[in-house]
């Protein structure tokens, strides 16, 4: 996976935690993850292009809480319909913000939607080679998993 | 969404069934899902195009090690990197083969990933009309959310 793939995810979601959140994030290098990956909260979105794959915003609940809290301005003590549309959002967000500083791959994504329960695995398919950038901020770590690769045949470009 | 959408999904999972697995399956007219389900192994893929969203086949472990088994030809009594891999190529093959029939929407396809864990949920955001199409065959029932919605813009066509 290209250098200014990994790039564009950080600095998107530098971006969306301080403009949609008011929080700073820092991150460390993207590192090559595990084919199967565990996390308690997922959000995910599908993107096609001259890359595609799946983006995986993999939080725990009490992140997932915190960043819901701060989106609708109150306080969350469980996971609801809220904390999944808030963690759908936020991905949504991160891969659109991402997508704009990807013109060059001509993606287009997909729909978001959140995976719940405690230590679930994703597995993404062999030949895949997922990558980790792992990110801290005042709730928390998070990361953000890559699951891409280069499309086969060219998309369509209009 | 519309009827020939649900359709193109439910002939092609009795065709990818069929040809790639030699097993019979029947189906029942869809019906509007909850906005969260319930599985122990999905496999999902992203789609983009006129129409987008995500596609969900949902399984449980018997009949995920059932489907493994059939397509590499030897039996599987855990869930290891084969199911993973049979369930998403199952999910891409089913997806591939509904794009084709949709030619009209313009589909793209991101990458199937696959999720484990018992009672794992999957929640579509709101706004989202999820449907679900059962399906039935020897091995026991399976069923497949559709949970997509037309795109705001129209995506470029070549």
């Amino acid at each position: 996976m290209k250098l200014e793939v990994i790039k564009a995810f950080q600095e998107s979601t530098f971006d969306v935690f301080k403009t949609m959140l008011n929080v700073e994030v820092t991150s460390d290098d993207a590192v090559p993850s595990n084919q199967q990956i565990f996390c308690s909260v997922s959000g995910t979105i599908g993107l096609t292009g001259s890359i595609a794959g799946d983006v995986i915003v993999c939080l725990d609940e009490s992140l997932a809480m915190h960043v819901t809290g701060a989106m609708l301005g109150q306080a969350y003590t469980e996971i609801d319909d809220d904390v999944i549309d808030a963690v759908g959002e936020l991905t949504n967000m991160i891969a659109g913000s991402a997508k704009g500083r990807l013109e060059q791959y001509d993606l287009s994504l997909a729909l978001p939607t959140v995976i719940l329960g405690a230590g679930h695995r994703i597995g993404f398919r062999q030949g895949i080679m997922p990558m980790k950038i792992p990110f801290t901020c005042e709730w928390g770590t998070f990361s953000i998993k890559l699951g891409l690769v280069e499309a086969k045949t060219p998309q369509p470009i209009g």
